[in-house]
C-alpha cells in the first residue's frame, strides 16, 4: 500500500452534562486525508484544502500529532500528507481533533502497524494540545474510537466507550462567527458552586444510566449543564432562542457543542432531528448570520479508511 | 392486621464519587419498629429502645415523617409506634432515614394502602429534614427502595435504581465519636475548583458505567471523592490510615459514609470484605477508640416487613 485515504470525523464534546469528559462521534461530516509513502525520507504536509492552515509540521495539529507518533514509532519511509478540511476550524465540532486523529490513524494504517486505536490516542493528543494549549481528549477519543466516549481520566487515558441508543440523532448548527477555543475557556469560572456540582454529577449519572437502559426520557431529563453553559452561551448569538426552539420542537436536549459556537441538539429519531434543523434555521436566519447545518447519526466506528 | 413489625435498613450515602446523589442500602443492620393499631385516635410514639430520642411526634424524625404521611392520607385509626433503634444516631449510616422510612412504610403497610414505595418517599423526606435541616434523599431513597440509588433530582424526586453487581460487599466501621451531620455540612466549601468538578463527574460516570457492565476494576478506579473527603476526613480520627489499609488489602474503594464518622469500604467478595474489617479493627484499636463494625451485602429490597 503506497497511499491511503482517510475519513476523520467531527465530534461533539461535553454534551451538556459532561464538561471535559463526554464526547460523541458524528457520521456525516469529517475531514478527508490522503497519506502517501514517499521515497524522500521525512514527514511533510504537502497540501491543505478548505482552510488556511500552516503547512509547517510543528505549527500544524496534524503535523504535531504525526510527528509525535513517528518519534515513538520511527520509519525510514517518507510520508506526505494531504488534508482536505471539511470541518471548519473553530466551529466547535472537533476540527483539530479530526486532523490529529486522521494523521496518526492514517500513518499507522499506511505503515500497516498492529497498534490498537486506543493506543494511538496519546499521539493525537499531542496535536490537540497545540490547538487548545491543554490536553483534552473529549474530541480526540470519540473521533478515534467512535460512539459515545467517557474520559474517566485523561492522564491515565482511562477511556470508556459507552452504549449509543440507536434512535439518537444529532442536529448541529454552526453559526459562522469567530470564537477561539482558548478564549471560550478563559471565560469559564474556575470555581463552581457546590449546588451546581451536585446537579452536574446527578445529571451525568442519569445520562449514563439512560444510555445503558435505552431510557430516552431519562437521557432527556439529564441533558443539562450547570457548569459552563450560562457563561459560554453569552458568546453565541441566539443561543437561548436556538435552545428554546429545539426543546419546544421536542429535542431530548440542546446545548453548546464543545466550546461553541456550534449548538447541538439530540433527538429521538430522524424526523424530530430534521424538525429541529428547520427550527434552528429559522432562528439563525432571522439574526442574519450565515450558518452550516448538519444532521447525523452517531458514528460508531470513528476514524476509518475511506473508499 | 392489628400490628406490623418492620425492618428498616441502614444505608451509605455519597459513595465517594456521588456526593448528595448516590446511596446504597445495607442488609445486616437496621432498626426494628413495631406499629400497632389503637382504639385511641391519633399518632403516638410509645417506646424508643436503644437511643435517647424524644417521644414527641414533632421532635422525632419518625414522628414527623409519619405525621406528614397521615396528613396526606388521614385515618380514623389510632397508631402507636415502638422504635428499636439499632442504628446509632449520628453514625453516618442513615439512622434518621431508617426511622423516617420505617414509620411511613410501616403505617402504609398496617393500613394496607396500595401506594408504591417510591411515592412514600416525600413523607419520609419530611422526617429527614428535621434531622439535617435540608431535604436529602440519598439515605431515604436506598433505605426505602433498596439497592443502589441515584437521586437525579431531589425536587422532582427523579430517583433511579441502579444495578448492584452481585459480588459487591460493604465493610463499615463506626468509630464511636460524636459528629453532627449539620456540623459536617458546615465545613464543606461552598465553591469547588473546576478541575475537581471534572474529576467528580468523570468518576461518577465511570462508576455508573461499571455498575451496568459488572466492571469491578472500573468501579474501583472511579471510587474517588474530589469534593468533600479532604475536609470532612479531618473530623474522623485515623481516616487516612483506615483508607490506606483498606486499599492495601485490596478493597475496590474506601471513603466516608454519608457525613461520617463511619467509614465504608467496598470489596469484591466476602473474603476481601472480612480482611478489610480486620484491617479496620487493627487501625482503630491502636487509636484506642471504641467502634462497631459491620459487613453487609447490598440489600436489594430496602425496608420490609420482618418475620
Amino acid at each position: 500500500m503506497d497511499s491511503i485515504k482517510i475519513f476523520s470525523p467531527s465530534s461533539v464534546a461535553n454534551l451538556s452534562c459532561g464538561f471535559d469528559v463526554l464526547g460523541l462521534c458524528l457520521d456525516t461530516i469529517g475531514d478527508e486525508m490522503i497519506i502517501k509513502k514517499s521515497t524522500i525520507p521525512g514527514l511533510r504536509i504537502i497540501k491543505i484544502d478548505g482552510e488556511d492552515l500552516p503547512l509547517a509540521i510543528e505549527k500544524n495539529v496534524a503535523g504535531v500529532a504525526a510527528k509525535s507518533y513517528l518519534n515513538k514509532f520511527p520509519t525510514e519511509i517518507g510520508i506526505d500528507i494531504e488534508i482536505y478540511k471539511k470541518i471548519k476550524a473553530g466551529s466547535g465540532i472537533g476540527s483539530s481533533a479530526a486532523s490529529a486523529v486522521g494523521a496518526v490513524f492514517g500513518i499507522n494504517e499506511l505503515l500497516e502497524r498492529d497498534i490498537r486505536k486506543i493506543d494511538l490516542i496519546p499521539y493525537a493528543l499531542e496535536g490537540e494540545k497545540l490547538a487548545s494549549g491543554e490536553t483534552h481528549a473529549d474530541n480526540i477519543a470519540p473521533a478515534m474510537l467512535g460512539g459515545l466516549t467517557l474520559i474517566r481520566n485523561v492522564e491515565s487515558l482511562d477511556i470508556i466507550k459507552l452504549p449509543s441508543p440507536s434512535e439518537l440523532i444529532i442536529t448541529i448548527i454552526h453559526p459562522k462567527i469567530e470564537l477561539k477555543t482558548s478564549h471560550a475557556r478563559t471565560i469559564i469560572k474556575k470555581q463552581v458552586p457546590l449546588k451546581s456540582v451536585i446537579n452536574q454529577t446527578a445529571n451525568i449519572a442519569g445520562f449514563i444510566s439512560g444510555l445503558y437502559t435505552n431510557d430516552y426520557d431519562l437521557i432527556s431529563r439529564s441533558l443539562n449543564d450547570d457548569i459552563i453553559e450560562k457563561e459560554r452561551s453569552l458568546l453565541i448569538p441566539g443561543f437561548n432562542s436556538l435552545k428554546k426552539t429545539a426543546l419546544e420542537i421536542g429535542a431530548l436536549g440542546c446545548g453548546i457543542s464543545g466550546s461553541g459556537p456550534s449548538v447541538y441538539a439530540l433527538s429521538r429519531g430522524l424526523t424530530k432531528a430534521e424538525e429541529v434543523a428547520s427550527g434552528f434555521k429559522n432562528v439563525i436566519s432571522r439574526l442574519g448570520i450565515d450558518y452550516d447545518i448538519y444532521i447525523s447519526k452517531i458514528n460508531s466506528k470513528g476514524v476509518r479508511k475511506s473508499i
